[in-house]
C-alpha cells in the first residue's frame, strides 16, 4: 500500500472500536487526536496550520500568486458512531496526498492551496455539517437553545461567529469522497464525476381510520388505518422504481395506535423520503403518492412536509474538468449524484463552485465498521484529484 | 323504558366517567357498589346469594327437584377502561330480569338456577376471564409470579382454590350478552344465536432486510424489510376477505427498526391475528400467507405462534333451543359465531354446555362510552332467555 492508504489506516486506528470499526465524534478526544495526525503531516509539508474555534482544522500551502483566489480541497475528519476508515478522512487525506505529490514534483502552484478539515459533518445535537457550514456563515449560533448545546461542547456562539470566514475569497471547493452507495462498486466503475447532491424531500404521513375490535369487526366493515398505509407504501415503492431510475424513496419510521394485537388500527404516521436531482421528479413523485392516496378506500391520508432540501449542483465547469482529467488518465467513470449530503452542501450555498470525486464503496456499505474501498481506488481518485488541482491552476476560469 | 333498562341504567351510573363512559374495574370500589346493586335485586326476589373469595357474585334461586343439575346464567359486572353500559353487565341483569319474570307469573322451576356474576372478565394483569376460570379450576393460581399479582387486589392463590367449584352439578351455562359487532345490526336483525365462540391464532411475524443509507442506496439494491411487510399485509388482507366472509384478519401492532427517517429498515416486527369458527380456515389461511411471504422479493420472513386458542362450539342442543324459542317469539335471528371471547369459554371448556344469545350493538361498537343497544332489543333479549330458560326446565336433555 501507498502513502495515502498508509495515512488512512493510521487515522483509521484512532478511535477504534473492538468490533473494527470506528467511532470519532465531532469535538472528542479521539476527534482531536486524528486532526493532529493530520496537521502534522500539513506541517512536514511546510503548510501553515490553525485549528479554528469550532473544531475545523485548516492548512495553508501559499501559492504564486496572491492576487488570485485559493482553491480549497476538504471533507471532515468525524466518524458516525460505530462508521468507517473512509469517510470523510479520504477528502482530507487526499488533499494531503496531492500537497506530497506536488512536493515530489517541485511545483507551486499560482493558486494558495487549502485544505479544510471540518468538524462534526455527521449528525449530532449541533446538526450535520456543523464545521463547513459555522465557516460558511450559514449557522445562526443564537437560534434558540443552540447556546445550550454548543455549551456541551466547551463552545460558545462566539465562537461560532469567530469561525466564519469571507467566502467570496475562495476560488472553488473540490471535495474527494467515497460514494457510499453501490452504483460504482456494481457497475464496475472505478470514479464518479459529481454533477451535484440530490435533493431531501420528507413527509410525515398520517393514515387515519377507526379503531374497533378485532374479533367482531367483520372485514368489509372495517377501516383499518395500517392496511391502508401498507397499500400506499407498496404503490409508492412502485411507483418511485417506474419514475426515473435515480429517484429514491424510503420509509424508515413508522407507528401504529392504539398498538394493541386484538385492536383494529386508528392512525398509522411514516416519514415518506424522497430524494433526487431535479425538483420536477420529486415534486411528480409526491403528486402521484397524493393521487394513489385517494384511490385507497376506508382510510383518510394527510401529508405534512418536514423537510425539503433541494439539490444542489456541481459547478457545470468544475464537472466537465474532472470528467476531462478522468478520461486523460483513462479512467472508467460515470457523471453521477450524491444520494448523501456532504461539506460540499454549505459552500454551494454560499455561492462557492464545488466539485466531488467519488470512487467505489464495496456493496455499498457506509457508516458501518465493514466500510470498504479498494486500496487502488483509493490511490486513483487522488490522481484525479491531484490532476485536477493541476489542472485547475491553470485554468481561466472567469 | 321497562324494568330491565332501568337496573342497566342504574348499574351504569356507577363508575360513570365525564365522558358518559363507564370504568368499572375488577375489585374495584365501583365494582363491588354494582355487585351489592345486583345482590340487592336477587335478595329482594329471594335468591340466596354468596360473593365469593375472588369476587364473584352468586345468586340461588331453588327448584322443586334437589336431584337436578342447575341451570346457570351469567356474564360479567366488570368493564374496560372507559367501556359501556351493555358489556358483561346485560347478561346478569337480564338473568335478574328472569327471576322476576319467574316471580311475577309464579312459576317455580324444576331446576335450580343460578345466577353468576363475573369478576375481571376482561383484560388485567391477572389475565382475561379471571373470575370465570378460577370458578372452574382452569387457573393455576401457583404459576410464577401469580401470588404478587392476585396481592394487588388483596387475595391469595388460596382464594382461587376456593373459588372453584365442581363444574360436573351444573346442567348448563347460558350467557346473554351484546354482539359487540356489526353483523346483527347492519344486517337488522333482532338476535343473534351463537353457535360457538371463534378462534384466536397469533403469530408475530418477523420480515428482516438489511439496512442502508437511504440517500445513496439505489431502488434496485434494496432490501427493505417495511416494504416487504407491507405487501404481506396487503396481501394477507385480501385473501382473508376472499376466503370466508367470516374470517378476520388483523394486524394491531408493529415495530419498524432502526426506525431512522433515512436508514432503510432492516427489521420489521408485526402481529398477525386471525380469527374463524373452524381450524381448517384459519391453518389454510396461514398457509396462504406464508406462500405470499416466499412470493416477496428482497426480504425473508419467519413466523412464530404465539397464541392459539382454538374455537368453542356451543352445544348444539342449545343452540336448536334457543333458535327455536326465537321462531316461535317471530323474532327475525341468525345463528351466528361469536368473535370475542367470553365467561362461557372457561365453562365450556371444563365441560358445561354453553349458550349465548346476542343482540345488537348499534354500529357494532363496544368497549366504548358509544356502546349501546336499542331498549327494545335489550327486552327481547331477555324474552328470549326467559323462554329459553322455560324450555330447558322442560326438556329432558340427557
Amino acid at each position: 500500500m501507498g502513502r495515502l492508504n498508509n495515512i488512512l489506516m493510521e487515522a483509521g486506528g484512532i478511535g477504534r472500536n473492538e468490533d473494527g470499526s470506528i467511532t470519532r465524534l465531532g469535538f472528542s478526544e479521539d476527534y482531536f487526536q486524528a486532526l493532529e495526525l493530520i496537521k502534522k503531516h500539513m506541517e512536514s509539508l511546510g503548510m501553515k496550520t490553525e485549528v479554528d474555534p469550532v473544531g475545523n482544522l485548516h492548512g495553508i500551502l501559499p501559492g504564486k500568486d496572491p492576487s488570485l483566489k485559493s482553491i480549497v480541497l476538504g471533507s471532515h475528519l468525524d466518524t458516525v458512531i460505530k462508521g468507517g476508515v473512509f469517510d470523510g478522512m479520504l477528502g482530507v487525506a487526499g488533499a494531503v496526498e496531492c500537497v506530497y505529490r506536488l512536493k515530489e514534483q517541485d511545483i507551486i502552484l499560482d493558486h494558495t492551496l487549502e485544505i479544510w478539515g471540518f468538524n462534526m459533518e455527521e449528525s449530532s445535537i449541533l446538526g450535520g455539517t456543523f464545521g463547513s457550514r459555522a465557516i460558511t456563515g450559514m449557522l445562526d449560533p443564537d437560534q434558540p437553545g443552540y447556546a445550550e448545546k454548543l455549551a456541551t461542547f466547551d463552545r460558545t456562539p462566539d465562537d461560532v461567529r469567530t469561525a466564519k470566514k469571507d467566502i467570496s475569497k475562495y476560488d472553488c471547493y473540490l471535495e474527494y469522497h467515497i460514494e457510499q452507495g453501490d452504483k460504482l462498486d456494481s457497475a464496475d466503475i472505478d470514479v464518479g464525476v459529481v454533477n451535484g447532491i440530490v435533493s431531501v424531500i420528507r413527509y410525515q404521513v398520517t393514515a387515519n381510520g377507526v379503531s374497533n375490535h378485532a374479533g367482531t369487526t367483520m372485514m368489509p366493515n372495517r377501516k383499518d388505518a395500517l392496511v391502508g398505509m401498507s397499500k400506499l407504501i407498496v404503490a409508492a415503492d412502485a411507483r418511485a422504481r417506474e419514475l426515473d431510475d435515480t429517484l429514491v424513496f424510503t420509509v424508515g419510521k413508522m407507528s401504529v395506535a392504539p398498538g394493541q394485537e386484538n385492536v383494529i388500527p386508528n392512525e398509522v404516521v411514516a416519514t415518506f423520503e424522497m430524494r433526487h436531482m431535479d425538483k420536477s421528479v420529486t415534486d411528480q413523485f409526491f403528486a402521484d403518492i397524493q393521487a394513489a392516496a385517494k384511490e385507497i378506500p376506508n382510510c383518510t391520508f394527510t401529508f405534512k412536509n418536514t423537510v425539503a432540501k433541494y439539490s444542489t449542483p456541481c459547478d457545470p465547469k468544475l464537472v466537465r474538468i474532472i470528467d476531462q482529467v478522468c478520461s486523460e488518465l483513462n479512467i472508467s467513470h460515470m457523471i453521477m449524484p450524491s444520494g448523501a449530503g456532504h461539506d460540499a452542501n454549505p459552500m454551494a450555498h454560499e455561492g462557492v463552485p464545488i466539485g466531488m470525486i467519488f470512487v467505489p464503496s464495496v456493496n455499498g456499505i457506509s457508516h458501518h465498521g465493514k466500510e470498504w474501498t479498494e486500496p487502488h481506488h483509493v490511490d486513483l481518485g487522488a490522481e484525479v484529484l491531484f490532476k485536477t488541482v493541476l489542472t485547475l491552476d491553470k485554468t481561466d476560469r472567469k
